[in-house]
């Protein structure tokens, strides 16, 4: 349990990047949306049909430039269990085309309620004797308000199968500071749950000194992410923000170690409807995806110089 | 938006209790276990068939003096999208046998994903002119870790549609204090939660004086549960960790109001594995399961006087 399959893929494609598959149906191209609006009706079936096609054909076009991909469950739930069912095909298609998952599903609960949901997402579960694996994701996202009973849980899972997970800490949006930023004796809840990251996580050190429990710290927090990387020296980052919401690369830096490791930097609008900024022929969408992507890149890679 | 359908129903059963649908296979009886295992094999789909009759039987047996069901998603994501068709059939039986129904999914997220999230578990979904609903739970446990702007986004599906969300205060759990026990300024963190519920609520008041934004507050604390009640008028209570977890009725009626009002306590594995308890034949789970719900209302009601 560690970081070191995601680490390894990062540097030999020398790209700190994970594509956010969070497929709308607005963003599925009209030629792709329509063939399966025409074959089963407008319905969630259809729509959760179009969004695999859709990550299947932007998987394909990124999978040997981004080293992973990140699914927000709340897209796929949104497209009721046939949306599941979207979510657990590009899990397996994208792990068969190389990809390291990340589910982001921020899941929390406690004692057997979160062991369930590590057996969900990361895991197996035995039905009589045939182990089935529910959605066999690489990482999950989870939310540490509930403390450790909410994730022991999930370590001995992420031991047993080289998993990884991270936890929110200082998230990106506006109001991330109302509980995040409150100081307890000097220090802000974030960084009090930066500590416990690396507590968690202290056993599962890997070959590039980053355990399997990871922290989330918004793009959008330059000075915070920096001060974390300090402080969380075994605490691998997963950086939302970039972009769309605002965080620029030259922030982002401060999120990286000297051997430019440290930190997965996502995106999700930018590649997913890059057709639509483009304004190319929207048959296209994979290929402007592909090209986000690079430029995504070779805009982070000037900041940071990596392995 | 407001609790008042919910409180509606415990005042005309004088019951404030809620029946935890946590439904692992291993509960479910053997005699319908195999049935469905032989039909589809040992596969996720076969699990979810059998736990979906189960709840059934369940909701059969409960639904005239049980106001309410909370479904465990984790129970059901642990079984893939199987398991997640489960829930929605679970939910929409519930629904149709008349119970108020919330999904505890601790979600969390911001902006347009906990939209997403909305359109999923409480409210609808576009697919081209036709309106879905994906899950159509009445109401769904949250996590407020991210601050306002992972509320506010449930808030106007709650408005439009009748619906109801709980806050992740103060956890039933031994380790919740870890982080909820914090001092702010002599303030511990689940307060300031508190404080934020009934500040997101404010404008929701229904006839029995609750907002439609409720609070998630453990059993197991009676102290914090009777000082949270004083503390936060309009905020309806969903109590975990009666029974299993060491909550008992005496220390459970500090979260109630003066009316009997206020709260509504969950039970899950006593009620689902009463049968294993009683040690009757297991043909008779669904007849165990509704004993235990009575004694458990006469348990409850002997502390507390209802409406």
């Amino acid at each position: 349990m560690s970081f070191d399959r995601l680490i390894s893929k990062i540097i030999s494609m020398k790209n700190p990047t994970v594509a956010g598959l969070d497929p709308k149906l607005d963003y599925v191209p009209m030629f792709l949306r329509q063939c399966f609006l025409d074959e089963d009706g407008e319905t969630l079936k259809a729509a959760a049909k179009a969004i695999f096609r859709y990550n299947q054909m932007l998987i394909d076009a990124l999978c040997d430039i981004v080293p992973a991909v990140k699914l927000q469950a709340a897209y796929y739930e949104m497209y009721g269990h046939p949306g599941m069912k979207t979510m657990e095909r590009t899990i397996r298609y994208a792990k068969l085309r190389g990809m390291y998952v990340i589910t982001d599903g921020k899941r929390n609960d406690i004692g057997a309620t979160m062991e369930a949901y590590a057996a969900a997402h990361l895991g197996t579960c035995m039905i009589g004797s045939s182990e089935c694996e529910p959605f066999g994701a690489d990482a999950l996202t989870v939310n540490g308000y509930l403390g450790s009973d909410g994730i022991n849980p999930l370590l001995s899972i992420c031991r047993e199968r080289d998993k990884g997970i991270f936890v929110l800490c200082k998230t990106s949006n506006p109001s991330s500071g109302e509980f995040q930023d409150l100081l307890i004796d000097g220090v802000p809840l974030y960084a009090r749950m930066g500590d416990k990251c690396e507590e968690w996580g202290a056993d599962t050190v890997g070959n590039y000194g980053y355990s399997g429990v990871g922290a989330v710290v918004g793009a959008t927090y330059p000075e915070q992410l920096s001060e974390l990387r300090a402080r969380l020296p075994h605490t691998m980052f997963l950086v939302p923000g970039y972009g769309a919401q605002g965080g620029g690369a030259a922030g982002i830096a401060g999120g990286f170690d000297k051997n430019g490791l440290g930190a997965i930097v996502n995106s999700s609008r930018a590649i997913l409807c890059a057709y639509k900024k483009e304004g190319c022929d929207e048959r296209d969408f994979a290929g402007a995806a592909r090209r986000e992507a690079l430029r995504m890149r070779e805009d982070l890679t000037s900041y940071i110089s990596i392995g």
